[in-house]
This record gives C-alpha cells, sequence and structure tokens, in this order.
C-alpha cells in the first residue's frame, strides 16, 4: 500500500502505550497477530467503524478522534462485563500527515493504556479517511452480560448522564473541541462527546454480581432499551422524569429539551442494565466514586416500553414529536 | 446509523452460508460476539480493509468484491497455517441498496462456506464503500507458521503462479470481469484478481509437516520475499527463471513482461514458503491435485537477496527498470 506502510505501522503505533501486556500475544509484524485465552475464558468482540462528515466532522481533532473511536469500542465490552484484552485498527487516510498520525496515535494510546489493551494488529490504506477498530476482551465462559436475561420486576439502571452527547452535536457539527468553546458547559458537554466513559469496572461489577442484562446506550435510551425487551421478550415501565440528566445539559438547553435528549439522544455510551428488584443494587466504594446510576424503570410483562406515569407508550419517535 | 442497521443485518448477513457451526459461538445480535477456544489453541487474526477506487474500481460486481475480500484475508490465515474459525464485517456504503448487498452477501457466502468460517459480528455504516474484514482463525499454540523461521540453506518454493492479478489490472481498471471480456486468456487473469484461493489446505499442511517460515504473497514476490529474510536474518538466491509464471499470462504478455509482473506484481495470494533442504517435500495427493508448487531459490547467509545466476541484487524497484 502506498503510505509506506511498513513504516508508518512502526513509527506510529508500534509504540508505548499501544503494546500488548500479555507475554502470549503476537503482535504487528506478521501474517496475523495470534493471542490465547486461559482454558476457562471467553473472547468477546466488538467493531465500530467511524467515517468522516458521518459520525465525526471534517478537520476534526485527531488526538480526540482517536480516543473516542477505541472508547466507542471499549464501552460494547463493557457492555458485557468483559475485561478489555486487545485491539485491531482498520485505518484508511486521504494521506500521510505526520502530526495527524501522531496526535491520532496520542489519543488512542491515552485510553489503551488506561486499560492496558494493547493494538495488535490492523491495515493501513489510502482513502476516504475511516476508522474500523475491533475491541476484544475476555470473561469467565458463559458469564457474559447478555440482552436477553432481563426478568419481569427487575428494575432498570443508567449509569452517568444521558443526553450530553447529543447536547454537544451542534458545537461539533461547526468543528468546536472543548478547548475552544467558551464556556464550563459547553466544554462538559464537548468533553463528554468526544470523551465518552467506557464503563468498563462497572461492567465487570455487574456481570459477577447478578445484572441480569445489559448495553451500551450509544443510539438513544428509547430505542436501545427496546433491544433488551427484544432479546428478552418482556415489556417495561420507564420513569421518565427520573432519567438522569446532567445539570450542565439543563442549564444550557432547559429542562424539557433537556430531557427529550437524554431519551432520544445517543452517543453517550452509558450503560443500561437490570437488576433483580429481590437484590438490594449496593455498588463498593471503588465505583461509587466514578459510576454514578439512577434507577429509571421496571421491566413489566405486557410488550413495549411505557411511560410509567401515564401508561402510553413510549417510542424514540413519538418522543421526538411531543 | 442511518441504513436501518438491524434490518439490513438480518436481511442480509444472518443467513445461511455466513453462519458459524461453532455451538459455543454468539454471533450477531448483542453487544460483542463471544467465542471459546480449545484448551491447546491460540487464535490467529488478521485484518484487511478494501477501499472503492484504491483497491477495487467503481460500479465493481459486489458478488466479486464479496468474495475477494474475505478471499484476501483468508490468504493471511493460510500464511500461517490456521484453519478458518470466523470473521468480522465492516461494510461503510454510501446507500442501502438491497440488489447490491444481496449480491455482495452472495460472493461473501459462497466463499464462507467453502471454507466453513461463519460471519460473527461486524457494523455497517454510511460513507464511501470501504470494506473491513478481520477473519480469524485457530491452531496449536506456538505452531503458527511464521515469517521469522527461515534458515540457511533452506529452499523457497511458490504455490500456484504468480504475476496473474498484476496482468488483469488493466482490464480491472477499465472495469471488466471474467464474463465480460472475449478472450480466455483476460478472463483466467480477471478470475485470478477476483477471486483468488487462499492456500488455506496447503497452509496447514506445510505447519504440520517442517516449513520453516512462509507468507502470502500481495505486494510481489520480490518485496514480500523481502520480509521473510528481514525476520529470519538472512538472505537468499531466486533463480528467476524458474518463478512460475501462467501459460495465459505468458501469452498475453510476452514472456519478458510476464516475468517482470511475477517478480514484481502484487494482488496473487499465494504462498512462498521455506522448507529445510534435508528434508524431502513431498506434499500429499489430496493437496498437489490443487496447489502447483516450484522452487525458486535458496536461503544464504549473506544479507540480502540476489540473481541465483548473476550474484547481483535484486529489488522490487531495480527489477522493474531491467
Amino acid at each position: 500500500m502506498a503510505l509506506g506502510e511498513f513504516d508508518l505501522i512502526r513509527s506510529f503505533f508500534d509504540r508505548p502505550g499501544l503494546r500488548s501486556h500479555f507475554d502470549d500475544v503476537v503482535g504487528i509484524g506478521d501474517d496475523c497477530a495470534l493471542l490465547s485465552l486461559q482454558s476457562n475464558q471467553q473472547l468477546a468482540q466488538s467493531l465500530d467503524t467511524l467515517v468522516e462528515g458521518v459520525h465525526f466532522p471534517k478537520n476534526c481533532d485527531p488526538c480526540l478522534l482517536g480516543y473516542r473511536a477505541l472508547a466507542v469500542n471499549l464501552s460494547d465490552l463493557a457492555a458485557m462485563g468483559a475485561e478489555p484484552h486487545s485491539f485491531t485498527l482498520g485505518l484508511t487516510l486521504p494521506d500521510s500527515d505526520d502530526a495527524w498520525l501522531q496526535s491520532f496515535s496520542d489519543g488512542l494510546a491515552e485510553l489503551a493504556s488506561a486499560h492496558q489493551i494493547g493494538l495488535i494488529g490492523g491495515d493501513t490504506t489510502r482513502g476516504p479517511l475511516t476508522i474500523s477498530i475491533q475491541v476484544q476482551g475476555t470473561l469467565p465462559k458463559g458469564s457474559a452480560l447478555r440482552r436477553n436475561g432481563a426478568n419481569i420486576g427487575d428494575l432498570i439502571y443508567i449509569s452517568g448522564y444521558l443526553g450530553d452527547a447529543a447536547g454537544a452535536l451542534p458545537d461539533v457539527l461547526r468543528g468546536e473541541n472543548p478547548k475552544s468553546v467558551s464556556t464550563i458547559e459547553q466544554r462538559y458537554l464537548l468533553d463528554r462527546y468526544y470523551r465518552p466513559t467506557p464503563r468498563i469496572a462497572l461492567g465487570q461489577w455487574l456481570r459477577e454480581n447478578g445484572a441480569t442484562a445489559a448495553l451500551d446506550v450509544s443510539d438513544g435510551l428509547l430505542g436501545d432499551l427496546g433491544h433488551i425487551l427484544k432479546a428478552s421478550q418482556v415489556g417495561a415501565e420507564l420513569n421518565i422524569s427520573s432519567v438522569p440528566v446532567s445539570k450542565e445539559l439543563e442549564s444550557l438547553l432547559g429542562s424539557e429539551k433537556a430531557r427529550e435528549l437524554a431519551l432520544t439522544g445517543g452517543d453517550d455510551y452509558e450503560l443500561c442494565f437490570t437488576w433483580p428488584v429481590q437484590k438490594k443494587l449496593q455498588l463498593p466504594e471503588s465505583l461509587t466514586e466514578d459510576h454514578h446510576i439512577t434507577c429509571v424503570g421496571r421491566i413489566a410483562s405486557s410488550p413495549g416500553l411505557v411511560d410509567a406515569e401515564t401508561g402510553q407508550p413510549l417510542s424514540p419517535q413519538a418522543y421526538q414529536h411531543f
């Protein structure tokens, strides 16, 4: 390939912060990467593609982009309760720009080293800017937190706050980044868009301690919760007023618009999970500091998602018409 | 994402020919795919991205494209001697065209079912046509056929014929396909370009029976053989006249041009491997039918690749100046 692939990979991607700490991993430099699992483990894999002009604006800060591209993938591991193991990168670039590559690699490496996840393979090609990352994590066989385990009566929880990333979108589309905006609220929202927090530790704790189902909210709560309901063949009642909204979002957009974005906006990558009503949900102190969680509803036997107060059906489309 | 991702995946990719036959695999439909390995196994992974206008022409037959995209990836598994296990697909499309998707899926499924490799996850996004496939295969721990195992004195072999795909390029760039051209020779070359043969069975046999190093020839023999020499810290003498060239390529382009393409042209996805000189290389009958192999040289102690007849250094650039 035309960018001088071998030098490019060696310079920008075979570096501290992106190397695997697993002794039994063979990474960049042969026809395939190689990895092993312990005998009681499964591998969980997820792939997300980000395209310039579709998932991020043109001339996006490459460091933020590298961070975000890995974060949205790690979030899928969090949703299953997997421990990050390694990732691969398919990077399509219009040209070979050293400063861009260095900054993109720095953004990747910041988050990769925080989660001890090594870049073990990939492909760099010329073309319109497109980033495909596949992450993989490990978990004990048969223990994955699936979408299909919610039971009638289970409580529904959300981590963090919803709607922030959707609230940042107008600024994102104007090409703003957390450093370019003037208010603390805008900076907070842009940071939430570009640097979402993969809830890895929370996901693992939930898997080990009896959550029944989970996913990450990437397309909006109403739609994504619907996937759990469909997979689990149940319905749910949602307490709209308890859906967690940040004070920054509320202060910028007002409470009605903030609520709408919290229900329908994507890109927050918070966990939505279900928990048996019989069992007290008590996060350990190490998690409560980082992971604010809120009960927002309850799994019900009648199919579909309804407003707990009014009994009216809720759908992403319907709510946006309010 | 805007194409109606869930319906699209269900209709075109969750189908016979693309489903995994492994009982312990969880495929499309949750946050992550899940797979297990047997305790003595390693997983070998490889990722290749194909971009419209760079790796294939605009308006390329989607069935050929699906086949080729999987074939070039399977070839990396062949080069390590791995057994195909599963693959994931990152598909970026300008719009949702059912006929295109059906045909692309048919091309994938034809080769996937031939190698019993299931599509277990992926992402579909809107944007310029780009196909990222990650294949993964299994092999006994520590047994992978690496690039770094060639020893001084080893013989160098090539499977099949080289230069055919490069010979097809002018027709490829004109938008021709195997059905649109008029001569048998053109059809043969286009078929070699669009439907390369991943040498899976040969790679496995070589791994089990003592080959010392291997890779697949994707960028041209002179360059790719250089990767084995560098990784193994050896040199080699190449018998240029014995590099295997098809009669079709020779008849279309003459022997001199055919030889140049065989040495420098990419995209053939044949295996180049090294074999101990002390040991007779005797393929079983089941393989000799499908896999023509030719000895083309010998690993030497002095660094670099030289012409066995003249002792002159050989490089992709130098040879193209002949």
